[in-house]
């Protein structure tokens, strides 16, 4: 049984992951699109086997010939969407953010509660991902012992100049923040931020790079180096400390070369060439549970939590000081 | 277009191959399925979408639901199966080797060079692990300048009774003579080889681990030690040495693990943990191929030459002596 | 010249130091040794070619005898037989910290300003670390640009039921303190300490592991994760973060071990293992700079300036609170 | 006691050693020193605490004044020198090769054995470098079974146009064949050399690389590329290969660095800063030694061993076969 996509938001993202549902994924096929811009979702069209245009995400979720849908429109749309596809009883793969307010994911959890099961999943690609599944392997089989600290550093080239300070948690951080509940299994309860020496080739408004310190229910810390212009590279890196030992996730390293008196390994360039293959495998996941009647991937109570931390993020970013963070009780459907 | 394949050898890689392009790859289902041993057909039939069945290879080839062949039969068996695929005009991937003897390989050729186009494609997945192409790039960018040796070393950590001192060269060096061919671009015209002192955990029939000296064209050494039962996993590497500096091909690494004063990383345990991913690689190049009409992959000429060096080597095994290596005169269709 | 030098407390540094001064650095002996424990002073000093055994520090360090002094007693003496040193115008090398209060490292910074010339200094044996002078030296030649960020993890096997809290500060985070100072040229201006979860392998009155923020002058943040309970080994590493790049200070490497489905490197066991060759280096550049008339080592300032910032960060600790660091003003001796 | 030292040859390597033994070597002294060229002598010895200039070798060994002799002339006069120092009953150290003839070495063995006891050591300082210490102690404490294939590489960057193609055997492999028969404990029973594909960036005259092959009394293989103008700097590396596991020597480790898209480390640029640790290891090891009666280092017989299997291997350099090596028998001195 193959799965007909429909997909809202042909921007980068979504061209990236249709090609892929057409081309690499086993078992999906493209049936639809939609975007505001119309032109570009007609373009992106013609890549994916010809899928339909339609005019609005309302009209692609309604189609009866939408088996699934994949929302990588702008944040702000995505709870309108995701509301829309829980009403009709269509499985939805929302790119993270689920929603960027608290209030807006609230009412997913509603619906989806009120439904009765889970349609929703929402793109954390990071779980899938060799390295960091190693080390929660690791973890979990307690060679490391207990879990007691967890660096992160997070590091990106450049961005542009519409990328503010509160980005740095809202997109970036926000990484960090769902690695750190899945590796750990924990929710985080207070956030602190300590800004370092800004680097001099950042836009004048940004802090950059940023330091975040989580703290998860029982007490342990994830601290977060983020840092948006490093220039050198994407370079995501952890370590996870336990109480026998740690397990640290490195970049990927199948070859070396040695040349001009150095020994050296390529760093990856950015996000799609580190994570391409962990965003695969997300689909994969999804797709291949979609045929076999089942939800697979992050649920919307992990995109809830993860904007709850990030919104508190941007209060302890302009604040300095030590935020707590207090969830509403979980719902039996995502125990 | 959905490829439909049919699998001549439901053996443990053919069940493997076909639950990958049932479950993994993109564009491509099992249509059918055939075995010398019948129950055991049925059996992977039904993992496989309730492949059919059919009797013998040659009725699955000349079946109209056939749109492309995968032989993972037994070596002395492939040789007709190829040559039948070519007479009915429909593509097919063989697994290594193309033919266990040379007259066979060039029965092949003189085959496919008659129907005029390439159909035929041989596994060898190697040069779809991203640590090789890694070196191959390397190596083209001119980074280390003009190859002069190529040093290899493929471990495995045990084998059966049933393993001899001749496979070591027909079944476990052949994959670096294909390496050396493909990395360095030149044919093989000589082989040494020189037995190491035997490991005591080896049956007493075996010469293990064996080191072989190959030399191409235009003198480049590829030095290869493989060793059966070294005990500890499966351990594929190579360094390639340049004019201006090298590069080597080491195990892939995501993360590591600190506990009991000791730093660590996993071994790969066999061959299907470390190319498993190559092997899926392939079969996607060569379905996405056949769906643009392409035959993609190493070429029945790539098979001839490997089959061709290790029967040198074989003789080599026997002699001692630097053995020289001559072949046919390529035929335009594979230049 | 040979430099004939007296130790005053001969514990297990100083035991450890005296024989390197007698076996393995050039252009030193060990003349003279007093501990308050006679018969320990005797033992050890049978060990160092018999050196004599002096009744007091200060008939020590009075003797015509002695041309420069190793103190390596308790440090509440340190300041005592620092201050002696510098009246009787000898050389002293003293084990950190230079003096456990700041009013005593102040009135020794008073007196080797009156003396007119540098005669003290500290034993902070990193500076004479391959790997750290590496990462200082790629910070100087410009690689990676202006110093942002320094992460340090400090971590130990075990420790005993009398080492405290504050003791991460005054007795381990102050390498960090001075590493930090060193490789970035700053002083700390800021120290804020957050409590991480808890080890269960830890006596009970412990905090560990221990999470301290250092801010120096132009804002670099250097954090420093310190463990005193890891079971797993002594490990000391850091990143220095800048504007365009990282250096990394790693566990020496010089071999590694596959076997048993694992490649495996040795940890340090402690720190007498992994910083044997610093202190070695350390002595020797301090017995080569006297034989030349010079005072080679940190300076007392370094000394002062260390246990100013730990005095603040033994607040922190109990505050919790950022915790803000004022100094003297620098004389122009240590400019 | 001073160990006071004679020092017969004052070029680069005779300078070197004789400021580690004024210097850096706790319990020795230059007191004389004597070269053909004795401008260049009275040069080095103001470096050395104004030792004495001899007319001659001779006197040097014979004068009261010096209780030890370094012999770092030109090959072909060591056997003399060394004689000349077992007939004065004086302890030397003869840098590498003990003598470049197979009958100076047996000359050399017959008067040492003669006086009746050990006298002289040979520079193979390899034997003092960790990595090496590592993998010989992984060896012998059973982790990787038994020995059974030992990889070399020995790389240079480049050499000048004096090197010819049987250097690489007696300059060059002359440290593999010491630190093959020093690993495994076994002597070296046969040679083949195999010659790659030539560097374009090598002398004409110059077969470079070169490939050689060793066999022990066990039937242990020890391979050995040597590459004497690979440009890139100075990398000696080995990995030995056991029933169970193998043991990797690798270029020393204490840092990295990330910019510009790479992760990097420096490698050595030549001997001198690769090796320069052992060589001062060695020093220190003979000075030791001496000061309590012994002779620490390796002996006349592994100095006759390795000339034995070099001069065979330039045998081997010329007609391509392998070629089998005799010894005469192991006096009871050095068993």
């Amino acid at each position: 049984m193959t799965i007909r996509v429909g997909i809202i938001g042909t921007g980068l993202i979504g061209e990236d992951h249709g090609r892929k549902l057409v081309n690499v994924i086993n078992g999906s096929t493209v049936i639809a699109v939609t975007d505001v811009n119309r032109a570009r979702a007609e373009e992106v069209a013609t890549q994916l086997d010809g899928a339909a245009v339609f005019d609005t995400g309302l009209d692609l979720i309604n189609s009866s010939q939408v088996d699934a849908v994949l929302v990588t429109s702008i944040g702000p749309t995505h709870a309108e969407y995701v509301l829309a596809c829980i009403a009709a009883g269509k499985p939805v793969m929302c790119e993270k953010p689920l929603a960027p307010t608290v209030p807006e994911c609230e009412q997913i959890l509603a619906a989806e509660v009120a439904y009765g099961q889970r349609l929703v999943i929402v793109g954390y690609m990071r779980r899938y991902d060799p390295g960091y599944r190693q080390v929660k392997a690791t973890l979990e089989a307690g060679t490391i012992g207990d879990a007691l600290v967890l660096h992160n550093v997070h590091r990106n080239a450049t961005v542009g100049e519409a990328y503010t300070s509160f980005m740095t948690m809202t997109d970036s951080m926000i990484h960090e923040v769902d690695t750190t509940r899945w590796l750990l299994g924990e929710e985080i309860t207070a956030v602190q931020v300590v800004p370092p020496k800004r680097t001099p080739l950042a836009f004048p408004h940004l802090q950059d790079p940023q330091f975040a310190i989580f703290t998860t229910e029982t007490g342990i810390l994830s601290t977060v180096e983020f840092f948006a212009n490093c220039q050198y590279g994407y370079d995501v890196r952890c370590e996870l400390v336990g109480s026998l030992g740690t397990s640290s996730m490195v970049n990927p390293s199948v070859a070396s070369t040695i040349a001009a008196a150095t020994l050296s390994e390529p760093v990856p360039a950015d996000w799609r060439q580190r994570f391409g293959a962990a965003y695969t495998a997300e689909l994969q996941a999804w797709i291949t549970g979609l045929q076999h009647g089942e939800c697979v991937g992050p649920s919307a109570w992990e995109g809830y939590a993860a904007t709850k931390v990030v919104e508190v993020g941007v209060e302890a970013v302009k604040t300095g000081e030590r935020m707590v963070i207090d969830y509403i009780e979980k719902p039996a459907l995502y125990r």
